[in-house]
């Protein structure tokens, strides 16, 4: 018989549901090999089928709204409102990929009909679409229990790419994530299509990685949590007889830069954004803001005076999980003996996984000595580094890649060579704002250089379907035997490029 | 004082121009960090400038064809009339990047404005746009001295997407590599660009592929060749502090299946038109047919006596390097004790690096069993194999990733499950035609699955250039700080989607 784990309430420690059943190797292979079985029901259904799909997965999970958040609340302690929030996050990004997927644009269909006279050869008729890739291993986050979750961004991605995904649901909110598959397949049910396309894979034990990201049928994996966990799963990638991409989101510390002008114009509600903005969700976002630069003069004390008021007043949330815990506590005693840092702290918190608020103060010469502090930690601490203005563009210099940088400027500065530095990192950078809070649009870009990210692609907005497809070619081909949206007739009625002028006519 | 290298003429084997002074660490170090240095001359040019600068670097290409063709003739063997073609093709994909370049379309710009209602969250103003990675490595082909070489393909997708470039030259062919290097620099200062922008590292010690792909500010790998140096590269790309894509090509059989259908319909053509695409280049493409699929009925016995009669009479131009002799023969030599495996030979080339086309006669039965028989030999060899059409499905699903994959098939013959097998394979799939001959447009593909590519990405058209970009947002920012294809008034009168609508107007 299998072994089982139980799921933990994070504010009491009391167990939440059921015992459930480890998923053992030959279950996760079966999962696995059924999808890929069945790939082709995805793949071959039309844009608006496919869309339709999407759209009935949203409103599953829509009509679950109220028990999700009620069951993740249990698992996690996130807030109850933050929670409808992300399940309706978790709704309309299916929504904006269905969107995307009726209008056929994800296909990027390019044609160009053959040309005797092309130089310096003739052309034959070449005609490309994206093709879904195939089985899709998608890692869930604990942070998120709905939207980087069970039929979070990388699901939906993979699934309007029209890849089957199989999901290794995060173990601190089984419950929650059994209640998504049920939507999931109900959905897919009722569009005639097999469950198998879809599967979730419960467990604690640390081989189900390995079987996953070895099984010959996976052909992408998608990965949001720790770095540790994202390099093994690229070296497994690329030890396979066929290596596949890893789109894995590893970390980031998120940097903010205030200038003496900005603290100038808004001091008061720059402290207190700043710190809300660490404590965030308890200060386990990806893009939470790990590091505060701030200048080393009267105003940067008057900044910290004020952060060291309201930070005495703040406690927070459980953290989602022990081992969170556990790290978050371990790095924070590290952190705490670090040469020349202060410390303000926040009220403790001791229930269940619960912790104090830490905000570290540190002076840029002695940080830039010790790499601890430009590393991120996950939970509610932040280091706010002091530095003087004209050393800016050095400290952006010394950092690694990030998520997202920030800049506080005051109305006319011009800043352009600290932009420039930020955007050669950080996949977003925001002007007179918080990382935190991504919205889900087609501007949108979740990843950054590395360590943030694997590639140079977004996990976040609808962009994040061209990570699920590779293009194909077909070369003078009757037209009956091609894929549809590059038949003569344009059965699809989608925009396509042909001859490089972007039409939905037919062709003649 | 640094050691040297000759060319040497493959049809003579004597040596070609000067002797090449081979670079040292520090000389390839210096070239990386130089361009990096100035990578940003390159990256903020408008449009137009980037644009003019590729035509630029075109026509000095063009008007040095008549002596680049004789140059490289010498050094490759290759006949003068192909290379002037190959002049060409390099001269038409630089003018078909600045062609799209100068439209703006490379840079993808899409806004999302500010929507206080957006949902589930209000959605701030978001503007992303593709921006150059940085320095990019470029390792250049020995097979195509031209097209895929110092300013082929790569370069001018790199060059095109704001990168600098250090190109690895081949040694097969330095004083090529070097004219066209002078072209290329040549071009760039008469813009008023720095020369530093673009080099080409000589040598033939291995250790020049570990500094280049080691360097800190190399951010991108392109490369074209055998599997064992893109694989080096990807390992070497992975184990960095900092890892960058690895854009390898490594080779591919190119299956082609002839149906029993094509062959009643036009087998004297057929037989003829295989041998020919077998042997273009002395067999040196990575197009090439590498293994052909026939009947195993009277039609494919006829097929192969005219497969016998032709192949007596072909004698083909020698290899391109001693490396690549000795190679082949090696293979040939392997093969030729495979079991049950006849042998067709060709008119022996004894001069210079000059061998015997040979093709091979198998089996499906027994080809199964042998690997080496689905391996690709450079050279003109390719496998004809003999099946029943019954087993053509099987015979596809054995097969690795590939460049191109080509079905033969009778006029109304309905193939639909064999397209969808190889479609899943290669990355341009043809019907009655041949693999050699790639077209330099926008739906042209030039990339498979792995082995065949590292990535699921093209080398060859203008979606190269999407290789060396990377998106990065802007959310909140002031108009005059943003890059100028995000700025509310479109100063370069280019393309955007703009809250999802297509349009070249400003914002207001």
């Amino acid at each position: 018989m299998n072994k089982t784990f139980t799921a933990s309430n994070p504010a009491t420690g009391e167990s939440v549901g059921a015992e459930i059943a480890e998923w053992d190797q030959s279950q996760v292979l079966k999962a696995i090999t059924s999808a890929h079985k069945v790939k082709d029901k995805l793949s071959k259904t039309n844009p608006s089928e496919r869309a339709s799909v999407l759209n009935s997965i949203a409103d599953a999970i829509e009509s679950e709204k109220d028990n999700l958040a009620k069951i993740a609340n249990l698992e996690t302690a996130l807030p109850l409102p933050r929670l409808v929030g992300e399940v309706m996050r978790t709704v309309v990004q299916l929504r904006a990929f269905a969107t995307l997927v009726k209008t056929g644009g994800h296909l990027l269909p390019i044609i160009d009909l053959a040309d005797p006279n092309f130089l310096p050869v003739a052309r034959p008729d070449l005609r490309k679409s994206q093709q879904p890739l195939g089985v899709v291993a998608v890692f869930a986050a604990s942070n998120f229990p709905l939207a980087f979750s069970v039929a979070g961004g990388d699901t939906a991605a993979a699934l309007a790419a029209g890849c089957p995904v199989v999901v290794k649901a995060h173990p601190s909110h089984p419950n929650t994530s059994q209640l998504v598959y049920e939507a999931v397949t109900k959905a897919l049910e009722s569009h005639g299509l097999p469950k198998d396309l879809f599967s979730i894979v419960q467990g604690v034990n640390p081989e189900i990685t390995h079987w996953l990201a070895k099984a010959p049928e996976i052909t992408a994996i998608g990965f949001t949590g720790s770095a540790v966990v994202g390099k093994l799963l690229l070296r497994l990638a690329q030890e396979r007889a066929t290596p596949i991409p890893v789109y894995a989101e590893m970390g980031s510390l998120n940097p903010v830069f205030i200038t003496p002008t900005a603290l100038g114009e808004k001091i008061d509600e720059l402290a207190k954004a700043a710190m809300d903005s660490a404590l965030l969700g308890s200060g386990q976002f990806c893009t939470k803001p790990g590091i505060i630069i701030i200048p080393n003069d009267s105003l940067g004390d008057k900044f910290i005076e004020q952060v060291k008021t309201y930070i005495s007043q703040q406690k927070v949330a459980p953290l989602l999980n022990k081992g969170i815990a556990d790290r978050f506590r371990e790095a924070i005693k590290k952190l705490s003996i670090s040469k020349g840092l202060e410390v303000i702290s926040g009220i403790s918190n001791s229930d269940g996984y619960g912790v104090t608020p830490n905000i570290f103060i540190a002076n840029w010469s002695e940080v830039s000595q010790q790499s601890d502090l430009l590393e991120e930690h996950f939970g509610p601490t932040s280091v706010i580094i002091r530095a003087p203005f004209d050393q800016y563009l050095t400290v952006a210099k010394e950092l690694e890649g990030q998520l997202t940088a920030t800049i506080h400027a005051g109305k006319n500065e011009d800043l352009s060579e600290l932009i420039n530095q930020l955007s050669q990192i950080a996949g977003r950078v925001i002007w007179n704002g918080f990382p935190t809070a991504v919205s889900v649009t087609a501007a949108q870009n979740h990843g950054g250089q590395w360590p943030a990210s694997s590639t140079h692609t977004t996990s976040v907005g609808i962009d994040a379907i061209y990570r699920f497809v590779r293009p194909v070619v077909y070369q003078n081909f009757p037209d009956h035997q091609l894929p549809p949206e590059l038949q003569n007739s344009n059965p699809f009625k989608i925009e396509r490029v042909v001859n490089s002028v972007r039409t939905d006519q037919s062709i003649q």
